[in-house]
Parts: structure tokens; C-alpha cells; sequence
């Protein structure tokens, strides 16, 4: 068979050409840009051209700054197939964050969005590596760049000296028009190669950057458009909400090249009310977000109304996603919502929670609500505290561990043995979940190995908990956390956010969760809280909400 | 990322694991043999112990001579998984041609269905490096094996000598049940060695041997699992008609396996009747055929009835696939046929017929006609006769050259330089297939570069006129060859099978044609035949239909 590298680039050439009819739109708020793939495929030519003009050469690493859009599409295909490495940074990070990361993948060149700049401008001037900054549209230079020299619009000027270390600001689209429109692809690239970077958020200890390689990120894009996954064609409209720099948008944004499926971006618009304004406008097929966004789309449509007729499927992850969203969805809006596994270390899908066959009435709904079915190419097993794996029966609880051609083998840079050796096990990723796989690769997470709640020797699935109180009609979100107990070493505390308008006590709450849980695994603790905090990528903060009970900054009521 | 090789053991391991409930079930008739994808595993292993324990180690080939079936599923898999190479040997074929190709490929061990016994024979003493014979099921032995001492029911007999050449015969089921029902399998399996082998039937000169490696074999498994393909699930039931012994059936069985679909296999009964007996019974989504078959299925739902409602798809290809089957199938019985393009060389997915989303009425059908779309991973180009390459446009037109991860580089201990060389140009497969590529990457063919007929210094399709001719109500089938002209070089014959009870004349025929095309490219030459003769895999035989006119075995009417 002929030796042809799995490569950005093929993916690049095939759907800028093959499928050179699709487009890609940016959503406005009130309306949209389009393009058509084949543009997409002559402008991702001309920013090549520009970053090797900028100098960029090797593997070097082009950071980007950007929402869900045609240009960050753009960077997307250009840097990965002109050899280079696309780092995706998360706008969601404490600035020191951004700058630690920054300096950590040695980004020689930023491309953000104009509306970024003023939120770049805080890390900017600690990143040490960085010798452009590129800035697409309009910059916002309220506050911009930290800088006195840059308080301009930087429309219709070149290029501008940034600071004394020698930065230089440039307009992505006046570089890119001085650019011809092909470019000399290298077709040499080694597909075990870097093609994209992606920090995890390290709600412990320093971020950790996952190098994607071009074999993995095409693996698992044909993944992403297998039928068990999202059985992409060309008639489909996707609709990435999960943003870019979180493991790729899942993959999409390359499985839609692949597939010819049209991207619809939601650019900065990706709260609830302009996100079914979007979907009625531009009626994508196919969705994806984490569950809080979901939560909140439903909301928008209970109380407002909208048209959601257009989805075939949502794709749903990043943290469990409550059986009583996906039931909603299903039920009043005929909307599947297929659930997801995996993290940024996976690429991120691992499993996907479509039920077996033989399912059948509320099996199914059991199903959908568990993490999924491993999907072909990645393998798991359960191993318990002592490093023994246990069977794959459904019922043996212990870490999750992964492998597969698309499972990070280490982190980028790891400090020698330490953070690295803590994240892998004989050639397996150890995932931090804990939970079961059963005999058919169906797995089930009962928490964050850092979550679960260890009470008298038994453990307690925060998880479950949650799931259970987000199936109450009253109940907005709930987290449930492990505080510190004499007796039982940790006990259950739930925090809850009650719906507007709506009252309930802590004691029917418990009285709900009893018809489900044992005595024992009921909390004791609640506090009525006006929202859960989240991560910077929409998951519960557990860490934090630990942190204020610690400091006794929340109202708690106890109920036994 | 992991370093985790694509193998076929991995997908037999996801198969066998978290496919596990799923079946592979064996049409006998009127009923069916059914087992578990996870007995399925344990029957492979099972096999893997039996090959090893007659000695089969390395790369050796182990050859099968066997329908579409569990047994020869269970061979798919354990072969290659233990480090083998299964090959795939062509019941069609005369004695002779499998023998030449069972010595070309130093088959070590054949795996023969009971039913094929006698047909094996024939080759049988020819096979010089055959060490093994495993028979599958009871052996029809009325003119067995070809020596006297082996003219008996091998039911109850472990092992016979056959000949004195030292081959031993062996009842398969016997030899599995004493192995144990794991194996240890290899783990360190280079994903670029060969899996499995398959001949082309080599309508000139002699069979060309194809080395499909773990890794083509995986990828193109997850291209036929895509939606751009099939689109397959665990809720799919395959029917792959089309044999095993042919371009892996189309990589159907290992990607059942990869998305947990079900396999409905025919065995020996893949003529109309029976074919439409199995459908009905066991409802399979998706089934796989060249057009001839599909043809002789129609034709017997329209005179004898019968219930496809359970089809959501049908793969069709191996030759062009005339619009009248497509449309009769769509407006007749609700089903869609998808028509593929591929060949041996290319594992064999090349391009699938599913038009642009933006095609309107009859741009449709145009399009389902055509030869399709190329799917991710393969790429093509247009080649003239002095190797320029040309545009993409749609209207050039010249050889269709590709190449792609599951495209072959070369043919297994090929004549040095002679007929390799004539099927490769600069790192593309020629595929001998003349055409034109529009932007969209739409392939159109005109002709097998063969079957051109070169008229007066313009070429005429065969492949326009055949089809033109199929879509004639009363016309079957039809084929059209080049024979010799003294004024123009050459002219195109007509061979013409009219449906049963019906009459048309040439000179009906030619009217017909002349609605769609000039008149110059009308063939002058008819001759009404029972049948079109076809080769092994179900294709016309030109060559054979040219041969019959030279010999003058053919009544010819001339019609101007």
C-alpha cells in the first residue's frame, strides 16, 4: 500500500477542493459572513505565506486567541499544514495563565481577535517568546496592549513596533492581502509529527500541554464522522459551540473539511438567546457544547420560545450531562442529545453513549445518561488504587485508563517523572475518572477521582447525586462536594440552584434523593446558592466551592 | 500521541468486546446458522491455535476458498491477528488460474468449504507449496480431492494424508475444538505489513497479486464506517453479496466489526430468489452487490414480488451501475442505491455517487449515475497519453490516476519493471479507468482504457452506449465493444439481451440512441444475444465478446 502520511494537510486539500462548495459562516449577532471552503483553503495559502514571511519555520509554535470563526478556521488548516504547530489558547484563563502557557509552548506569533485585544493585553507583556501579534479585524483598544504607542486602531497600518523586546503588531488582513493565493505546501510532513497544541485547564498544579499529532487529529477526525459518532455528509451544517481552543471544538471544525459538512461559527455569540437566534436563522443539523449551555438553551426555549427543528443531533460533554436535560430535549423539542466521553488528553471522543440494540424503555434512558460506549480505536480498562486491573464487568469500580492512536502518550515538557509519571500507567493514560466499564465497553463515571466523597470506607458518586437532584423540576444545577467529617473522614454537601420563582427545602430534597440513594449517601449538608461556579471550560468548580465552605463563606443548612 | 498500530487484531478486539452482542448470522436456505461477535473472537482464537499448531508462522499465507459466511469471517480475523496473511482465493476462477495464483502466493494452508471440495480439487495437485487442507463442514465428496484414498466423509476423521506430496487434510471444527478459546496474540505487529491478499482477475496477461497491510485495512474500514459511505451502527445488519473472495467484500466484514453492525452473510445463495427469500427474512439495512445481481433482483421482484422495506441502503459497484436500476429501485421499492467506484488496487473504495447537496432534479440522477464523489484519503488526477497531467475540470479527459493510504504502490513479486511499471505513475495507481474529475472531485467514466473504441481519431464510450442502451425497457443488458474498421480503425458493436416476451429491432435501438447521442458514434453492428458473458466477478467479458465476433460465433446484423 502506498506510504501517504495522515496529514492536516490532506484534510486541508480535500475539503478546500472535494468539498470547495461547503462554506463556512461566521455568525454576526444579527446576521453572518459566508465563504465557501475552497476560499477558506486560498486564504489558509496566503497566512502561510505570511508566517513565513513573519519567519515561522520547523515546528514552530502560532498561538491563537480566537473565537469559533472563518479565521480561526483559517489558522486551523494553514499552521498545522505548512509544518508549523497551532496552540490554541484558552480566552478563559487568568491572564498569568495565559502568559505561563505561552511561555511553556515557546508561541512565537499570537493571532487574536480584535475584540481580544484588550484581554490579551494583560498577558501580553509577560509572554517571552512572542514576536508577533497578529489581529484580526478591528482591534478593541480600549485598554489595549498595555502599551501607550498601540492605543490605535491599527486598521489600514502595516505593522507597529510593540514594545522594547521587540514585538510587532500587524493586521491579519492586510498581511494576508499582500499574499498570493496558493502556497508551497511541504508533503514531506511525518504524520507522528505536531500539528496542534492544547493546554489543559490544571484545576491542580501547572497546565499540561497535549501535543495532537497529524496522524491523530485525522484518525480522529474519521472517527467524528463514523455513524456511531456523528455520521457527518455534506448535507450537514454543524454548529461548533464548544469553543476552538478546548481539544479542537471535539474534532468538528476538522471532521467537517473531511466530511464537506458546512461549519456554522458562532463567533462571540454563544450565550443562550443569540444561540437560538443563530439556530433558527442558520438551521444547523448538528450542535455541540457542553451540557451547562444546553441547560441554558433549554431554559431560553421554555420561557421564550424558539425553533430547534433544524438539529438532528447535539453533542454533549465535558462533564456528565443530567438525564433530566437530555429527556427535556428529547421530549419537548424531538432533539437528541448524544452524550460524549473523553478530555482534552483524548482528542478528545472516547465513547459515545448511544444504547445497545437490545435496550429497551427506561434501559435506554440509563444508557444515554452514561458516559458511552468505548468507540473503535480506543480501548479502556479499570484499575484499582493498587494497580491491579480489575474485570470489565460493569460492576468493578476504579480508575479509568485508556489507550488508543489518539490518547496523549505524555504531556508536552512534563517536569521529568513527576506531573507525567502521575498521568500514565504502563503505556495507558490514567483518565483521573473513577467508575466501571461493563462487558460491552459501556462506561460509567461516578466521579473525578478528586471528587468522589470517601465516607466511613464507602465511597459516594457525587456525581449520581447531582444527576438526581438536576432531575428535580426545581432544580436548576446542583454540585455536590466532599467536605471534611471526624466521623466518616468525608461527608456530602450539596450546593443547589433553585429555579426563579420557584421554593423547595433541603428536606424534600433529601426525601427525592432517598427513593434512589441509600440512607447513608444522603447529605447532611446543603447550602441554596445563586449559581454554581464554573472552570474556565464550563465545568463545575469543585476545587473552589470546597475552598468557600473551608472559609465559610457559604450559607449551609444541615438536614439529617 | 500513543504509538498504537492500526491492526486488524484491534479491530477484532473492539468487535469481539464491545461488540460483543452483536451477530454474524449464515443463511443455509430457508434458515440461518447465528452466533455472537464475542463466539465469533473465541472461534478465531480457536483457528489462530489450530494455524499454529500445523506450523503456519510469520507471514505465511493462509488461503481461503469459501463463501460469504462465520467460517470465513473467522478467518478474516484470526489470520491476520496472529501475524498471517489470509488470502482470498477467487471461486470463479478456472483450476488452473487458482492454481497459479495459490503457487504465486506460497499459500502454506487452504481453507476450503465443504461444498467446494470438488471444485478445489481440480487445482489441488497443481498447488506446490500447499502443506494443509482444512475442510469447512461436511465435504461433498463426489469427485473429491482427486485421489482415491480421499473419497470419503471426512466427518469423524481428525487428519488424511492426501497425496504423497505430503498435504494433509484436516475437518476444520475438529481441529478447533481442541485449541483453547484464547490466544495469545501478537502485539507487536507493524501496522505496514500485509494483513491480507487478493489476485486481480487479470483479463490480460496473468493474475496481479494486491498486498492489503493492517493499516489500509483499518483505514478503509473506518471510510466505509463514515457518512459519507454506509454510515454504520450497532443497529445496522450488513449484507454483503458481494464475496469475500473479492476486495474484501468491499472491507464490509472488518468494518461491521468496527462499528458493531450486524452481518447477514448469503453463503452460496446470492441468485435472485434466494436473495430476496434472505432480505425478507432477516431484514438486513444495508446490503452490497454488482449491478448484475441487483438486475436479476428487480427483474424477479417484478414478476414474483417481494418485501426490501428493511434496505435504508444500497452499495453498488464493481461496473457502472445503469440510471434505470438506480431509478427503477428508488421509484419502485423506496430504496436507495449509492453506487461506488473503486477496484482491487484500491481496497476498493475510491469515490461514492451521492450528489452535491445544491443538485436539483435531474442533476440528481445525473450525479447518482456518475462514478462519485473521492472520499477523504483518496485523491485523483487526470492523465493524457503523454503522461500530462490535466485539469480537473470535468470536461478533460484522460486516465484517472490515485493514490491514497489504501491504494496499492505495487503488486506482490511483480515481473520487474514490466507490468508494475505499466500500472504506476510517479507514486499514483493507473487505473486504467478513462474519465474526467470536476472541481468537486466528481468522477465520470467514460471507458475501461481497454474498452475504448478509438473512431476515426475520437473516442466513443462504451459505457454511455451500454447505459443508454439498459435504460431501454425491453433492453437487459447490453454490452459494446470496438471491433475493427478498416475506414475508422474502429466502430462499436452492440450486444444486446432483450427482456423475455419482448421484441425490438436494432434499427428501434438506434432511435433510441440517437435522442442522446451523435450520429456518428452509432454502432452500425447488432447482434441480440441470450446473455453477455461475464468474468469472474460478475463484470462483462469484452474480451470474450470481441474474441466471438473475430471467430465469427456471433449473428450480426448491420444497421445504418
Amino acid at each position: 500500500m502506498m506510504d501517504v502520511p495522515l496529514t492536516v494537510g490532506m484534510i486541508m486539500r480535500h475539503g478546500t477542493t472535494v468539498h470547495g462548495d461547503s462554506e463556512v459562516l461566521t455568525w454576526t449577532g444579527g446576521g453572518a459572513r459566508r465563504t465557501s471552503y475552497a476560499q477558506v483553503g486560498r486564504r489558509a495559502a496566503q497566512l502561510a505565506g505570511a508566517l513565513r514571511g513573519l519567519g515561522v519555520t520547523g515546528d514552530q509554535r502560532v498561538a491563537t486567541f480566537q473565537w469559533n470563526n472563518q479565521e480561526h478556521l483559517e489558522a486551523y488548516l494553514a499552521i498545522p499544514a505548512m509544518g508549523a504547530v497551532v496552540h490554541t489558547l484558552n480566552l478563559r484563563l487568568a491572564s498569568d495563565q495565559v502568559a505561563w502557557i505561552a511561555n511553556h509552548a515557546e508561541d512565537d506569533v499570537v493571532i487574536v481577535d480584535g475584540s481580544l485585544v484588550p484581554l490579551l493585553a494583560r498577558a501580553l507583556p509577560e509572554m517571552k517568546t512572542v514576536r508577533h501579534v497578529i489581529v484580526v479585524g478591528r482591534a478593541d483598544t480600549s485598554g489595549a496592549v498595555g502599551r501607550a504607542d498601540t492605543q490605535v486602531d491599527i486598521t489600514g497600518i502595516d505593522t507597529i513596533e510593540l514594545d522594547g523586546a521587540g514585538k510587532q503588531l500587524h493586521s491579519y488582513h492586510e498581511l494576508l492581502a499582500d499574499q498570493p493565493e496558493d502556497f508551497d505546501w511541504p508533503t514531506d510532513i511525518d504524520e507522528r509529527s505536531a500539528a496542534a497544541m492544547c493546554y489543559t485547564s490544571g484545576t491542580t498544579g501547572n497546565p499540561k500541554g497535549v501535543l495532537y499529532s497529524h496522524r491523530s487529529a485525522y484518525l480522529h477526525s474519521m472517527c467524528v464522522c463514523t455513524g456511531e459518532v456523528a455520521a457527518l455528509t455534506p448535507a450537514d451544517r454543524i454548529l461548533p459551540v464548544v469553543p476552538m481552543f478546548h481539544a479542537s471544538a471535539w474534532g468538528l471544525p476538522y471532521a467537517a473539511l473531511m466530511s464537506g459538512a458546512s461549519l456554522v461559527m458562532p463567533d462571540r455569540f454563544v450565550q443562550a438567546e443569540p444561540l437560538v437566534r443563530l439556530i433558527e436563522a442558520q438551521r444547523p443539523t448538528v450542535a455541540a457544547a457542553v451540557p451547562t449551555i444546553w441547560g441554558a438553551v433549554l431554559r431560553h426555549l421554555r420561557e421564550r420560545g424558539g425553533d430547534m427543528s433544524s438539529i438532528r443531533q447535539v453533542l454533549c460533554g465535558g462533564s456528565a450531562v443530567p438525564l433530566a436535560l437530555i429527556k427535556a430535549f428529547s421530549e419537548e423539542r424531538g432533539v437528541e442529545i448524544k452524550q460524549a466521553w473523553g478530555m482534552t488528553e483524548t482528542s478528545p471522543i472516547g465513547s459515545v453513549a448511544t444504547p445497545p440494540v437490545s435496550a429497551q424503555g427506561d434501559e435506554v434512558w440509563r444508557y444515554r445518561a452514561g458516559a458511552g460506549r468505548l468507540v473503535a480505536g480506543v480501548e479502556g480498562r479499570i484499575v484499582d488504587d493498587g494497580d491491579v486491573v480489575l474485570p470489565c464487568d460493569g460492576t468493578s469500580v476504579g480508575e479509568i485508563q485508556v489507550r488508543g492512536p489518539w490518547v496523549t502518550a505524555r504531556y508536552y515538557r512534563a517536569d521529568a517523572g513527576e506531573e507525567d509519571s502521575a498521568g500514565f500507567h504502563n503505556g495507558w493514560l490514567r483518565t483521573g475518572d473513577v467508575g466501571t466499564i461493563d462487558e460491552l465497553g459501556f462506561i460509567t463515571i461516578s466521579d473525578r477521582a478528586k471528587d468522589v466523597i470517601k465516607s466511613g470506607g464507602e465511597w459516594i458518586s457525587s456525581v449520581r447525586l447531582e444527576n438526581l437532584l438536576m432531575g428535580h423540576p426545581k432544580v436548576v444545577e446542583a454540585a455536590v462536594v466532599a467536605i471534611p467529617d471526624d466521623k466518616w473522614t468525608e461527608r456530602p454537601l450539596a450546593t443547589v440552584v433553585i429555579a426563579g420563582g420557584e421554593q423547595i427545602s433541603a428536606a424534600e430534597l433529601r426525601d427525592h434523593l432517598s427513593a434512589s440513594v441509600p440512607t447513608w449517601q444522603l447529605p447532611e449538608r446543603w447550602s441554596f446558592v445563586p449559581e454554581i461556579p464554573k472552570t474556565s471550560v464550563g465545568k463545575f468548580d469543585k476545587k473552589l466551592i470546597r475552598a468557600r465552605y473551608a472559609n465559610g463563606e457559604l450559607d449551609v443548612f444541615e438536614q439529617y
